[in-house]
């Protein structure tokens, strides 16, 4: 079941979102929350050592989960009182992965483009790890965390083309280099999984995992 | 090649959309072209006989030459003098597929939720029909005309949940019952190809054929 069966629950929550990207706020809109959800910036300094995760979806998990933890434990102190309505915390994380080598915000204009040459024309891997805690478990441990993965084919792109999108200016606050939900959506020839995941944000994944948190009694 | 190598004839192409779809719109947007577009409604009437088209995907293709041929017929006769600006005008329909049936808009609530209920924890296929008529080809002949595929695996529906979707309004004016960028996204599972195509055009095809047409000096 999804988040369309715990109308009830979700009428008189409050859901909070531990993540500034103004695209998880349009797809948590997406999903009929608008008036349910409100931003908390975390304070979570994401400095984890990449290289002590053997699985890169492990490291979206932690950063997911570190920035989830950090709001909460601040969230959470209002939701004491009896009767006071519930607060559901949400953190998330989303990287690119190609061949393993993860691939971050470009540093600059150069950096942008050795990203983008090395995912013309190949797959590649977006992870979204999210993590959701909740006033009924506590601040202490994570109601639950997981880790969506869609994969994404690129189009082959020419040095020229590569240096037009550049030139946009797009790429240059992207994981990977590239806004799907932008001119670079011109670049993706295909996607296998969750389109909203590629975009920061597993809808489905999200709603499915929130609503058994609530039908479990954990929220 | 996409659009993005083709910045010249771009910056300077009337771009006509013969569509009132303001999802279609927003798309054409994000590719960054939202200055160079302008919306014209076709006055073609979509009463084409279903089954007349042994494929469903002929049958998309059909309706977005007539919605973009009639356009072209009046937007085109602006473009006869000398040094005119290059005009490309875009018809386009999408349809859903279950199984070789085509689901359209539902009637009422009833209509809406049998075919929610015959898409539950299911594949079905959509298709989005684009064809492109341009100033220098004339409003005879198509520059070119195509259909992309996606498709989409539905999360199993609870009856419930059906319902609760009903009463959001939101599958009434949409093919298929369900609209992916809205709260009926937390349905879809997985997507399997281009994800705009779902949400009613398919911006990598577009993007890529209508640079064709342009290097092939058809615009």
């Amino acid at each position: 079941g999804t988040l369309l069966a715990q109308g009830d629950f979700m009428s008189k929550c409050d859901l909070v979102l531990a993540s500034q990207s103004p695209r998880r706020l349009e797809i948590v809109g997406m999903m009929g929350l608008a008036d349910r959800v409100r931003v908390v910036v975390s304070e979570f300094e994401e400095n984890l050592d990449k290289s002590s995760f053997k699985d890169p979806r492990d490291y979206a998990i932690a950063n997911a989960e570190g920035k989830a933890r950090e709001v909460a434990s601040r969230a959470l102190l209002d939701a004491e009182g009896e009767g006071a309505e519930p607060i559901v915390v949400v953190g998330s994380d989303t990287i690119v992965d190609l061949d393993g080598v993860i691939l971050e915000k470009p540093r600059d204009d150069e950096h942008a483009f050795s990203m983008l040459s090395s995912l013309s024309g190949r797959r590649h891997l977006v992870h979204s790890g999210v993590s959701i805690f909740t006033s009924k478990l506590g601040k202490d441990k994570a109601a639950v965390s997981f880790c969506e993965t869609t994969q994404v084919l690129f189009t082959a792109l020419s040095a020229e083309e590569i240096r037009a999108y550049i030139r946009t200016r797009e790429p240059m606050d992207k994981s990977g280099s590239y806004g799907i939900q932008g001119e670079g959506g011109q670049f993706v020839r295909k996607v296998d999984g969750c389109y909203f995941n590629v975009m920061g944000f597993p809808m489905h994944a999200f709603s499915r995992r929130l609503a058994e948190v609530i039908r479990d009694g954990k929220a």
